[in-house]
């Protein structure tokens, strides 16, 4: 049976596991990529790994949520970051020079690679036949030690391209289609393979709109095959020599087909506030504009904003409506400033800022209360923009740019049939795309100007817990009750995530939602548990929740139930998680001394699945431990940080050394 | 005698006093400017005075501070001040288009007028010979609204430049030499005029440089003769048809002069954290350098970010150093982007931001900590940049620059012999600046788009007091000690502070610093006194702290003695600032009842001197109002915006209504 590009990749890269849907496999990881504000926690883990660099052949540190540095807190983030690229052997990207997707895409993406990277629009380089996965932090930093990832293997589905875009029909219409049809929950478990004669009428940067907001269909990622288009993009690029023809094997067997014909496609729009709200443009027509901006990982190239400079050249934009461009990289921002187009769009209006992800995160830019937005952007979830009951609009840069020259959302080909003279400006390749080895911008791991970590005071250092011990005991130091979320253990507000570089700080907060002495209780007693009812660590998947209780010295949760993925950050971090009976929680009394009777060591390691624990040297329970032989080697060598580390200084590391 | 031409504009414009040293005079007003910080409550101010238009000749809105838009008060102001702008007849400078100075200097300024402008950089088109003065929001109100400025006639000291710049000395480093030599309070009570042969060999756009900064000398304004580079200069804006020759009588007499020969300067840096802390570039050489912003209205044009063009066309900067370049105006980085030096700039590595004042107040690229940063800005006062202990140099576009490519403080004469190739750039005026009577970003009043006012849910109303009544009783709301500070009166801190459009909201925290219950005990009595020791109302010249209190019902001050501005501002917003002695400071006790015996509103208005206040209908004290015979009839009328109103509609407005 022959293989779909998406196995022949991963077949390629394949370390444990079968290729076979929903089966646990192992993959090793080619290039690894982070931003600026969950790269902090990452290189804190990779230096609490205690290796002298990465392992991985690319990774490479971007500086682009936080490039206004509002506060010195994003400047010494920024200079941490650097300082650990440096360090550690990575490429450092400018807070300035673009959104890391972008600038990944110019310089490092390529057709047969895996990737791993601390952002979920991750996957945007399968745009050019990379594998690309979006993550959290430590998983990446486990990649930059050599580490393979682990995933279940998802399902593949075929989405076949056939005709050809109608004027004025774009790429980003291509992905709010597949929203349209499909939802934001209709890619989970998913890999979107794009085929069909339709592939070969886009360009890469069009390719790369549609892999980028795949995530937005909630898919593991989306890839298209490569041919004469991505080769042409990477020799602009000066990169011909990375190319790779990757296609499925005639003979694919795919878990599912779809069928989209781009010539049925018009301009659509994302109506607030999903980015599966989608309906023809012509639908909301007529709706005042306050606000339109151009640019994010999606649509920040300088393919796209290049459209929207030729819509704009002569003209100026509506006395009432401001249009911000703020490119995906200073390279689309240079070539575009190069060829005149950027004093051009000053003219017509444009308020031209950095090259940042900015207002996509609501960082910059915030719309005016109870006013309407437009954006090229992938996601309008309510108070995205920065604030409550925003009106957000998801569309192309055409029909952005229409509504900023009309002051209303408008068909551009309605705009361009009242104007008369306006042309539908199509998709333009740059003539070459001006990377360089000298790049000021994107100091490669060779031209390090820093060689030790430079840590602000808000930057702290990430523990590294010991192998489990043989003997666990101390006290029941919280008892709580069912459905406990990870918003409970540690809270999402700004006030309190402005510490996420620092683990001291932060654990601080731990749990302070439900006894605010915690924290302070569970560093004076150096060790005890957590006890819970059911459903323990609901919610968001943040691996603080198990960090900060780890730093705080727990060691182990006895609850009724777990939810998946916090247990999953439980063993990661090396807490023991073990389920309990609803009488026995009963039992228990917060303050109550516990003790596991087994050697848990030896326990963990040998599979045991059943654990005899005393309280309060008077009674005793019996507590299970679910978890596979991976997970069970993860947990005894004190977490993934500690287990990779491990397997680094044995030389056992699965994952090639240098190469 | 001849006049100097200060002398000459002022008698132009003078409707009140005589031009005798620390003598009040009244002047008419031609031309007001307002910015974003500053600028809502100008307009609540003016909206309280019910008038259809503003009354000068020019009056002009920009939107410069906050142009990131990082919270959506800041996104709201915008668009109140649009509203404002087109409701009230001013031009609206959209967010984005630059600051206010380099606007108004490229668009407005013009020889021989006056201008008031809300922020304390308005001296600026000093440059052109306009006397342009900065003062507080209520004085710009009530000059839209047709009243003169009142000021105490200023000392007219010569500054008398003679010889010419050498290589690689800049118009900054003349300020830096006139701050060096005369400190930070050299300019208090003074205008300085520059005369002598060197005038003539500075472009316009180094003598606003000049003016500008003058301002860090306290200077009340600083002003340039006219002659063929003015000309020339308006002719390139298409604006020679308001040239006009201006110049001091032969036989002016000066009250000072001061000599600089031009020909002597040399490269020089204001060291942290004062502006008059001035020292030859070489002396601090070596100083690593972490960041360097070029912009700011004191060198953010495009005579000012050129040479740094050129010094770096075909070079890299520094790969520890971040170069952040944030023109003053979008018409310098329109001609910048145009000719090619914004992608030569970026290809250099230049982050290439909005034009903004952003980072000069600390919004935005905020200094990493225990970082060096080396500004083309006019302060660098402790912790405006918005980092506690900062480290912030200014400089000259020139020095800035060098320090980029160096990496650390480096006299440019230096760097140019170490590099061999760099010539020192000089001053290049820009052959045409593309001011358009339909520029998109700055929105005259016959273009406006709204036609009422807009208001987001932060922004108040400024409420109108009435005429003082004959009778005036009520508690004594608080009594304080010595020496309370406006800070104690209105808090200054961000989270207080972003209520400054929101008089009712920011009322809440009057004087939480000596009470926190006074707010809302005075607002329940409705009506009372406050009750102070000697030298009421120190420190900052804040108004809200005389219109927060007015907010609350205080109709009143008991004091032993005022600070001198507060006192004013007391006037302005018509609360009775009354003296005390002593030992009847000592018998009152707070919560006691307050009545002044006589006919309040008649001995105001009659000059009266002495007050009768009976306290708990038991006991008599006698207190005096000392105030100047303006300074009562504002008083009588309700404060200063209640003032101008009653002088409009009785057709007394000192000014002409409309010419």
């Amino acid at each position: 049976m022959g293989q779909t590009l998406t196995e022949k990749i991963l077949d390629d890269h394949l370390v444990e596991g079968e290729l076979e849907t929903g089966e646990e496999i192992g993959i090793e990881i080619d290039q690894v990529l982070t931003q600026d504000t969950t790269g902090t926690l990452v290189w804190l883990q990779f230096e609490a790994l205690d290796m002298d660099e990465v392992q991985t052949e690319v990774a490479a540190q971007y500086c682009d949520h936080q490039t206004y540095q509002f506060d010195f807190k994003n400047t010494d983030d920024h200079r941490f970051l650097r300082s650990a690229a440096g360090t550690f052997g990575a490429h450092y990207s400018r807070p300035g020079n673009g959104i890391c997707h972008n600038v990944h895409k110019e310089n490092f993406a390529a057709p047969g690679k895996t990737m791993l990277g601390s952002d979920s629009h991750t996957p945007t380089p399968g745009g050019l036949g990379e594998l690309a996965i979006g993550s959290g932090g430590l998983d990446v930093a486990v990649a930059m030690g050599g580490g393979p990832y682990y995933i279940e293997m998802p399902e593949i589905v075929s989405v076949r391209l056939e005709g050809e875009l109608p004027d004025w029909a774009t790429a980003k219409d291509v992905i709010l289609e597949m929203l349209r049809r499909f939802s934001v929950k209709g890619g989970v478990g998913k890999i979107f393979e794009y085929t069909g004669p339709g592939v070969e009428t886009l360009t890469v940067p069009e390719r790369t709109t549609i892999t980028n907001m795949g995530t937005e269909l909630g898919a593991t990622t989306s890839i298209f095959p490569t041919d004469e288009e991505t080769k042409d993009w990477l020799s602009r690029l000066g990169r011909e020599d990375e190319y790779a023809e990757l296609k499925p094997d005639d003979d694919a067997e795919y878990d599912d087909e779809i069928v989209i014909d781009l010539s049925d496609l018009e301009p659509l729009i994302a109506k607030p506030s999903m980015p599966d709200n989608v309906v023809p443009v012509r639908e909301v027509a007529g709706e005042k504009v306050d606000q339109v901006i151009l640019g994010s990982c999606t649509n920040g190239g300088y393919e796209d904003i290049l459209p929207a400079a030729k819509m704009l050249e002569g003209r100026t934009i509506d006395r009432k409506t401001d249009l911000i461009v703020a490119p995906g990289s200073k390279q689309a921002s240079e070539m575009l400033a190069r060829e005149g187009w950027v004093a051009e769009m000053m003219a017509a209006g444009v308020n031209f800022s950095e090259a940042t992800c900015g207002a996509c995160i609501g960082i910059g830019h915030v719309p005016a209360s109870d006013s309407v937005s437009l954006r090229t952007f992938n996601r309008n979830f309510e108070g995205r923009s920065g604030i409550e009951d925003d009106s957000v609009y998801l569309c192309s840069p055409e029909v952005a740019t229409a509504a900023a020259l009309k002051g209303e959302i408008v068909d551009p080909r309605d705009l361009a049939d009242e104007l008369g003279d306006m042309d539908a400006p199509g998709i333009e390749i740059g003539e070459k795309y001006g990377t360089s080895a000298d790049d000021p911008d994107l100091i490669a791991p060779d031209e390090a100007v820093d060689d030790d970590l430079i840590k602000g005071p808000n930057i702290g250092d990430v523990p590294l817990k010991d192998e489990l011990e043989s003997e666990l005991a101390g006290p029941a130091l919280l008892k709580m009750q069912d459905n406990i979320t990870t918003d409970h253990i540690i809270p999402a507000t700004q006030d309190i995530l402005m510490y996420r570089s620092n683990i001291p700080k932060l654990s601080e907060f731990t749990l302070s939602r439900v006894d605010d002495s915690f924290a302070q209780r569970a560093l004076d007693a150096d060790g005890g548990f957590l006890v819970a009812g059911e459903n323990y660590g609901q919610g968001s998947s943040r691996e603080h929740a198990a960090l900060c209780p780890m730093f705080l010295g727990v060691e182990g949760v006895l609850a009724q139930s777990f939810a998946r993925i916090h247990k999953a950050n439980l063993f990661n971090f090396g807490l023991l998680p073990l389920e309990i009976d609803a009488d026995d929680y009963e039992k228990i009394e917060q303050g109550d001394d516990i003790e596991v009777v087994d050697d848990v060591s030896e326990a963990v390691r040998s599979g045991q699945e059943e654990f005899t624990v005393r309280v309060n040297n008077d009674w005793e329970l019996t507590a299970t431990l679910d978890a596979s032989e991976r997970e069970r080697r993860i947990l005894a060598d004190g977490g993934k940080l500690s287990h990779t580390k491990k397997q680094a200084e044995s030389g056992d590391s699965p994952a090639p050394a240098d190469d």
